[in-house]
């Protein structure tokens, strides 16, 4: 069977095979497989509109009725100007292909002749036609810069059933009523500014208030492992990312500064070289190690503003890192207080992991410091770690930091969908480049570790993850309001406003609500998913009580207010 | 008689002269009048040491005894330019006078010439002789750009009498035994990195709790006021800039970054624009009047690293920020609420404060942004808060921020020297230039004002102040280390960690220490300014006690343990 890699790649062509019947004077960019599916980058020649996605959907399922056998030419740069002599970004790749020295092949289907690389099925009758479907259109740009052409985007879908098709697509409609950037904006949580800019968000107090809270539980669990906080700046200046190695690595993606005295700084786009300075400072015995940093800070990366989006993809990103400085045989523990940490955080929300061991790539070494050896070392300690562990684990190179191997836990949310969030880093490298030593028993410097670690990845993606997952119903002890106190009446304004007080002094985060209808009170504070409202009419006042309102179980009845007092706390406390 | 100000700057000339009866071929710079008396910053053309210095007070003796009369020559350009034809910095400066078309002077005292706008003694026998006195050389480089010459600076003292003289030097000497950057290291607060650069502290576990806890207190009382915490990122598009003003009036000082899509964006010098955007996120009806956003942030402003030193003067700066948005008639009530919180901090640590009503200079408008009315306006303001607070206040032109007066509090330390510390103040421009508003009674958009405020002003400072005021002996809820346990012997050692996991699980921040002999145990305690010893000896253990040894006074006798924890707790809740 073909694989859905081969499907998908191969439903990119026929795609390009009908939007040239639909507009032949149309020109070609790049028809990449993505995770769900594919999509086609195109400049048409005249107005193109998600209203002619039916007619191009019918034309590729006739290409695919058609059996129609792919076929590979390799060819001479010259054959493949010749071939895309109207076609002017396939003119752009074959120059750039011609320059690395790489061979150049087509692959034809029927009429239609692509640059590409292959890795097609053989004939489309290999291609299930009930299980893709073209869905939608988008703006994007040629090489992803806006300065150069604005193209169009055909994005589909492609799974290996029917069923696969139609699973999908309804966690996309779930997927899409959770969507973060819209459940931020209903309660309040962030906002973007045009003259800031975008990847900037601006967090509102409720959003911080969110975030203040995760960032304070992480502490509270590492705070039983003895982590301590350290505070570095946001800059640098060059010489430390020239030690590090990340001046020459990181490329494009570091923020470079050039001070008034014409020095050369950068934006931090992480921590650890600044924390190994910290640690650096003076010497270290055998008896003070493991040294344990941790730091809750923003990092920037300047990405392409096309790829920009809501909280996952942002120039600003508050990682709550953490680097264990420690010798090679404290390595494993450490390594375990690190997953018991994440494992409790993430069980607190309900998701299960899972753990990519995320390895160089031996192919593409210049991608990573260090030799070989080196790797080989610290990728074997990583899968004797998750082996030992038990873990539900796989392999994946190509995936590894600039200086090491990282365990990436995988959380599967509410609605089946798998994120990256937390990671455990393991670094031989940056302890060689900055001349790391612990002094042992025997009086000699003895070369450590470093092991890098973010529980949460960062406050922007988890935030983003736990919205969608929870849909913005946030725990109680996580939401910016905790309770509303909804008196019936003027009448019940003052025993109202003790029961509100008493609220606020218990630490509890209350609000009191008494303009508008209940009704309208009531519907207000659904809206912002208050986890519990308290209403209070003449019979609650007698009996000294409220009716509890449970946003997620509905009406719990009258409750005595020192009994729901205790509820409260305890359900806050234990973080249920 | 003549002003402090006429006398140092005459010193300044004296102290030229004697420098070019000396070395002929010296280069002569700039000499202003500093805080404490003068300086001259001069290129000498053969070798200069702080040996020379009494030959060249003598000559400064000498000239104030032989009664000079200081005369003032106006000139043209020209005329000028053959005056000082062999001083290359002086013909510099005389370029620039000529460029910005202001008038050129001499002044001539004796045989000596410089250029100069004036303010001088007419006579060198108004120099009090006993009261100055040339104390060290320091490098430094022409105009502060260490890409230009390097000068040798040498500073004097002057004062109106021989007592303040004296008076000064004493607090000099004190201060020197107090100086942060030596008690910082000495208690492992803070580091620098030749990688990372100066001006950029790296904040040790020890350090970082200090600036956390300080923090933390701020926002305990920030909170009884309303104060809601928000988060924006540090960097910026450029556009918000240009329209806040600051992009234009910052000039050098802000830290620029081309994007890799050449977009412009700064390092956040100051927090207000961006959160003047979160606030403009959605209109505010005058009942949510006013809004209290608050936020500890970095801030980053490119200052020359000449100028750089310790925490006093450093390019990342950590600002308690707050920023309140309200209406006009909210002002009054909203600078006493954030003045009590002063008060109430400032209190804590025994400083007396006075008050600066910093005022702009309506000789130089082009250094501030709005209109001579909204200043008058803002300042009559002020000036009405002030007296009616009954505050010890003293106005001063010149001292305003861009954008509008302030309050600069100024805390007199242990040693009588006074710090500029927290600051207020009120903005009527940034929401006119972001027209920002909240919807009054009537339905109508009613323009709002700004109130800014850091608590500490920066951390950095602060903490440097503290330390030079306690000389590094913190109050036990901001020591890192609140308390060492010290058995005797090994026989302790069980009984000694009891107490130990005792204090550290009554949130008490204690280490125990057996290693060594109990004297150079002592002695670590108090190298590092613990507040407190427990000592345990076998007499301890028979009454379930310890011996209490206080840094501050001495030893305390036995004490029962239950007695000790809650004597411990009491002294941290009330930070006394």
């Amino acid at each position: 069977m073909a694989s859905l890699e081969s499907i998908r790649h191969s439903l990119a062509h026929l795609l390009a095979t009908a939007v040239l019947e639909h507009d032949p004077m149309a020109h070609l960019a790049i028809g990449p497989v993505i995770d769900n599916g594919f999509y086609y980058d195109i400049k048409f020649s005249s107005s193109f509109s998600d209203e002619h996605l039916p007619k191009l959907q019918a034309k590729m399922n006739e290409l695919v009725g058609a059996r129609l056998v792919f076929e590979r030419i390799d060819v001479s740069p010259a054959q493949a100007r010749e071939q895309f002599k109207d076609q002017p970004f396939k003119l752009e790749l074959i120059d750039e292909l011609e320059q690395s020295g790489q061979p150049i092949s087509l692959y034809q289907t029927g009429t239609f002749i692509d640059l590409c690389r292959g890795g097609h099925v053989e004939n489309t009758q290999e291609i299930p036609g009930d299980a893709f479907k073209l869905t939608k259109i988008a703006g994007s740009y040629w090489r992803g810069d806006e300065n150069r052409d604005r193209l169009i985007r055909i994005y589909g879908l492609a799974f290996n059933t029917k069923e696969e098709l139609q699973a999908y697509e309804e966690q996309m409609l779930e997927a899409e009523k959770r969507n973060h950037k819209k459940v931020g904006k209903e309660l309040d949580l962030f906002t973007f500014s045009d003259l800031v800019g975008p990847g900037l968000p601006l967090w509102t107090p409720r959003g911080t208030l969110i975030r203040h809270q995760l960032d304070a539980y992480v502490w509270e669990l590492r705070g039983k492992h003895g982590y301590e906080r350290v505070t570095i700046p946001h800059i640098t200046k060059r010489d430390l990312y020239e030690k590090s190695g990340h001046w020459e690595k990181y490329g494009d993606d570091l923020f470079r500064i050039n001070s008034r005295e014409g020095k050369e700084y950068a934006i931090k786009p992480m921590n650890c070289p600044h924390h190994a300075q910290l640690f650096d400072r003076h010497p270290h015995s055998y008896r003070q190690m493991p040294q344990r940093y941790a730091e809750t800070t923003m990092v920037y990366r300047d990405e392409q503003s096309g790829e920009l989006g809501g909280l996952t993809r942002v120039l600003s990103i508050t990682q709550d890192d953490s680097h264990v400085f420690c010798r090679h045989a404290q390595v494993k523990q450490e390594f375990f207080r690190i997953w018991d940490i994440v494992d409790t955080f993430y069980g607190t929300f309900g998701f299960s992991l899972r753990v990519r061991l995320s390895f160089h790539d031996p192919k593409t070494p210049e991608k990573y410091l260090g030799t070989p050896e080196v790797w080989k070392s610290a990728e074997d300690a990583l899968r004797a770690i998750a082996s030992e562990r038990g873990a539900d684990s796989f392999e994946a190179p190509g995936e590894a930091a600039l200086y090491g191997p990282k365990l990436d836990f995988m959380a599967k949310d509410s609605i089946g969908r798998e994120h990256q969030v937390a990671t455990i880093q393991l670094d031989m490298l940056q302890p060689e480049r900055f001349d790391l030593t612990c002094v042992n028993e025997k009086g000699e410097k003895e070369r450590i570790v470093m092991i890098h670690c973010a529980v949460m990845g960062s406050i922007e993606r988890f935030t983003a993850v736990l919205l969608e997952h929870t849909a913005g119903s946030l725990p109680l002890w996580l939401s910016p309001v905790q309770v509303t106190v909804l008196p019936v009446s003027e009448g019940q304004a003052g025993y109202a406003s003790d029961v509100f007080e008493k609220l606020k002094s218990s630490g509890i985060r209350a609000e009191i609500s008494t303009e508008d209808s209940l009704g309208k009170r009531i519907r207000a504070s659904k809206v912002m998913k208050v986890p519990y409202m308290l209403v209070i009419g003449d019979k609650e006042i007698e009996s000294n009580s409220v009716t509890l309102e449970s946003r997620d179980k509905g009406n719990l009845g009258m409750i005595e207010s020192d009994e729901l007092l205790e509820r409260l706390k305890k359900e806050i406390q234990e973080r249920t």
